[in-house]
């Protein structure tokens, strides 16, 4: 069960109203790579986790998740509330307010206009969050791998949002946040080998000699060596033949069919089928 | 440039129409974890990559996993390919034919009656595929680690739909992709490890000593201590005062305003206020 | 800021497993009306909330919300239990396990072969979770009539969901989770007429007599008269020239242009002019 | 059966050509407050509803949204109609055109480039319109109170369309379609209340004492109390012991399973156990 | 603006209760080939259209599918009606009612779960209508040619539901609606050629020779010629060194930098770059 | 199988760093009428095609739109290649950053923030690529239709792009890509007519008269006749009272209903049953 505390994890001071910036912040409240993404990741995952040790390590990460999408969704509240009040009670002419929605290229209108100035999870671009964005099926040493992953992936949105931000207080509670990423990066790799083996995941072997092949399927300039296709570690394959196919087959895709199942595709493929030899006139010549 | 053959990289032979089966094969194709999701994934990252080496390898198995769609396409074209005739024809009774759709609990009627029995690119559930499966961010160490995780995560996939298969020849063939997969895993962790340094991602360090603290934010029963939140590892803090805030703050949000800004949300703020010390009747009393 | 602990706020003892019923449980998981959609919905107004008595209550009942999800994520993940060991250890031949999906027409293979078993915010389709199920515009009296729709509505699939529910500790919690749906939507009541006055929401008048006036589009047999059209709430319009426009005017679309834009959309209109004349030869004609 | 006049209920005059404005106006043409989800919201629910009188009424307000869906297009499509011709005509310089898409820091470049100038069902930010926007569930009280909810916001969303709106003609056709919702309201309103009893929705009573339990989950400063939560209203439990569990049990989640799919579970728990003990490398160590 | 009179288009008769064809049916309603899909394809296109001829038949249409769409959603609700109450009242056992959503394999759990039995605006499969089926652009040869393919694809799609379904009533209604693709798709090919010329659409003519050019791509067994790819038609270019490049350049993509830029990008490039004569160890190493 | 070579089928040189047009180019990189769309559209179709000669077409094409999706990639990384490196080195200072991401009003920050500079499968909106964008049904004479008419759009998107670039490199290799959409245009044409006859589609004849017969739905001013509602081509219905119903019967949906059923239903419409007589205070009048 949660709980809250009405303070925050890390206090937020905004310098002054700046919808523009607001609307950027809103990739790490509902982007793809944002605190609520992260804090579903990891609360899914623990629901359903048989290892004591790795649920409560899910479960510490998922409930701070959850204040960073606190302390992030209050900077975007705090960058719009200014101009909040202004649309709310039409303080300033049409034309200013028009302004203030689009001013300096700004891409608030969305945030203003549908929103009312609170924090939506919505990207910068305005695309509605959505959970295609948990990547997590279930099986630890694959959503240990893809947790490292999407903490990497939030620590460098976050860089680059501090890269353009200006707000001393905005860029030090952005530091915060994307430090933390760096931490539980860290956890989940140790969780990770804590798992052993962990490689290949899952149970089912690979078919030899295919696990060590790789094959060259991109020819011509800039073809390059180097150990993620080196000899030492994989049986390099060039010869565009014997792609095709792997198997020593045919390459074909064949099905076996019932009597009835043959005459109906039979008659399918007759009542569409295409004459080769005919040059027909088309739509396209008639419209020229 | 592309190029195409008309051979696949591995034969496909199936024994009998099976909706169902194909239904479940659309995971793998139109799904999440599926082979668009993978082409695109490597391909989209070879378009902006500058290091060489990394945009050869990123297009030698974006162009194999363009190959393995049309595999396990092939392979969903293949087990429908009976019905498909059937329902087109109308060769059976409308009550037969409503029953193939369903029948022995299947839940192919979206490809059937939608799609005419040709591979969409939905997974199993009718979910359309989105770019959101795709966590690309054009940094190379972040794209890598989920490179890895994308690759375990469709391992395992199919290793679930080997686990459901009856089918030799489509047991053989998934077996095969799965494979892959294995292969393409140890190529990106190369990849990875030949950047150096890669951890923590990003050119900003973190904030210390919260880069190497670990939040009990979950508490009671089930408490575990492990390597992921280590005393050697990390400053472990589990008194809830001292995340409150972390700075040492109040844990406030606060913004400062013009006096336009603050004359204006205070309109709003009044206008909108609410009456704690009133018990005013409701639409629920109404409504009792 | 978020605290959590491991026990739940309503135990959850399932009797045997049965994906099916899991599958349909996520609908107040990942489903429209469900627990997340709740959360969001509260804890995104909370943040921008300028009343401190509202966004207290906002907290509290996000909070809630979010321990909501818990316990009926923990409920999915509980029915898929024992399924999702037997298909991760395929310690069944194919044939079962491929039944096991489908078994008594159940509709549970996205949730196992696709996330192994475990919660996702998904709804019983397979319907990804988004963010346009929050319909928060940040005025308190739209948002708070928003809350008590959507309490009632999550009331309702609650009560559904026990009505097709066997499993006594199943029913037990969801008729735990329908009962506070009950008390959250009274609180949103009171609520939202602690402020005064609330209606019509925001600041602007309508424009008379159109904010009393009913328009009988509908007509022929089954127009009905109640207090919602009735003439002592009501102007009943129901002469359909009266619409056409009801500001007076000639109802018609119109624009100033520049003599520029009149130029250029007249070239326009003229390249990609009909013919209403001619009866051409077409597409049709030729296929037929 | 619908039929159409091709005059609209309200006259649209526009004083010059405005894509930027245009787009915004989209946001009650695709957006989720907008007339298509409110046409289809009506619609969608008259079509199963049992009762004469609410499904003449909801025929009446769906046909009427539908008119202003026509409106709104109609300020939509006279707003871009000076660029769409020099766009599709290129009657400008590449450069000027390029300009008129981003020009005073408008968003329209959708809006053109893929619309040509055209309404599209997209919101201000080129969100696709989605029939997650349509909250009905086929409960009269609950769908009422949606449609009442669904109403305030939509007169919110043209107020602050209106407030950044300089054009008289546009400002006024704004006023008229916010005046409705008004009306529409209304109407809901008086639905709601003639039904008998209508709070708590459904069939199923609640659990008592749950159904008037106040939790109070946010704890902390800024705690407050008013009729939401006061004790004339509602038990307030404030001790956070007490909702762990609230069924006074222990708060866990247990199922019970077969020998068989006790094996299963305890093989993978076993399989992928961490090894807490132990201080593993990792990547990354291997990556600093 | 709309008028609507209670009366169907065509009268509907329904001799059972049968939620899985319901559910089957919703592809016309909610799903990419159905009524809202075409409705609103035409209508937006009406809104924007400056030939008086193709707005008028472009409102026709419009509102004709409309009443098409109340047509399938009436199918919808009638055929759910017997068990909507049975849901909503429980006069049947819990077991009984749970296997009504999946009974002989069909798949309406999400429709009667979620919806109450009513028609909502989704596919068979659940997924959610979105405006990403309506492919309009405000080019009148384009979107009369998208018109045509939607009115051929409904067409088809009406068939196979036809082809499935026992019940008179139903099938005949059916029948009704499919005809009417049909005479559709005669007046939208009637108004494509009554625009003199529209092929090629647009205004800017094509490069030669590549408007005339056939490039084999796919090559290997299963080569074809045809009218599509003739030498009467078209040059037929096959040797793949002619495709790299068409331009008869180097067929790389460069880019031209300021010196900041290149230093940057450079900075950047060695940040990251890859060493590929090392064998790094690696995660992959690790875990084995 | 694909093969894959690193010259692209046409050179693109960029003369200067543009995150803004960089960011319009994305509409046939991830666009609906983008080149994604079309691979996929045309690739699908091939795997489940019965006729040889179509099925290499399909394939050819689809094998060259994978190229052209490789062409419009790379002239995205061009376009934002010079900004990439500054964001990630953060060379320049917080506002001169910021203002990158916005300056001229463009709108790249989705790029820029979220994707570091590659290109992504959005639209210039952001809104990401679907497969709701792809139509096809596994019907070759709709198909070919859809083809088509998907072929004319994306012509003129082009068109559009082409009209707004005057970076010269960019608009030639634009203009090669808009090229080679007529090409194919007319070898779909060629396709469609190929097949004897193909009009109208599918196998199942219309119900006389109602395949030749045009509604008149939309009446008053603006009324027009021309051959797609010509009295030669069709039977024109004006008169409104024909529509209602056109079989000739009632107009009204009724289900035959078990005595169950019907027992159930009317328990639900009784317990829910609206009282018109009355005029209940509402929360309306609360509120006011």
């Amino acid at each position: 069960m949660f709980a809250h505390n009405k303070r925050l994890q890390y206090s937020v001071h905004v310098a002054e109203c700046n919808p523009g910036l607001a609307n950027l912040m809103l990739e790490q409240f509902g982007g793809p790579q944002g605190e609520l993404a992260a804090a579903m990741r990891y609360f899914t995952q623990a629901l359903a986790e048989e290892d004591p040790g790795r649920k409560d390590l899910l479960l510490d990460i998922a409930t701070e998740e959850l204040s960073h999408l606190e302390v992030i969704g209050s900077i975007v509240a705090m960058l719009n509330r200014g101009a909040k009040g202004q649309l709310a009670e039409a303080t300033e002419e049409a034309a200013e307010l028009y302004r203030s929605l689009h001013g300096a290229g700004n891409d608030s209108h969305v945030t203003q206009v549908l929103f009312g100035g609170g924090p939506a999870l919505i990207n910068s671009g305005g695309q509605l969050w959505n959970a295609g964005y948990i990547d997590s099926i279930g099986e630890p040493t694959c959503d240990l791998r893809s947790n490292i992953a999407a903490e990497a992936r939030a620590k460098i949105v976050y860089e680059r949002l501090i890269n353009v931000t200006d707000d001393p207080g905005v860029k030090e509670a952005l530091h915060f946040l994307m430090t933390r990423e760096i931490a539980h990066q860290l956890s989940f790799e140790k969780a990770l080998y804590a798992i052993e083996p962990n490689f290949p995941p899952g149970k089912l072997p690979g078919m030899a000699p295919f696990d060590r092949t790789y094959v060259n399927t991109s020819q011509g300039d800039g073809d390059t060596r180097g150990s993620w296709n080196s000899d030492e570690n994989f049986t390099y394959v060039t010869d565009r033949k014997e792609h095709l196919a792997m198997d020593g087959g045919d390459g074909l895709a064949v099905s076996s069919l019932t009597p009835e199942e043959t005459e109906a595709i039979a008659a399918f493929a007759d009542r569409t089928a295409s004459n080769p030899k005919d040059n027909p006139e088309t739509g396209a010549e008639l419209g020229e």
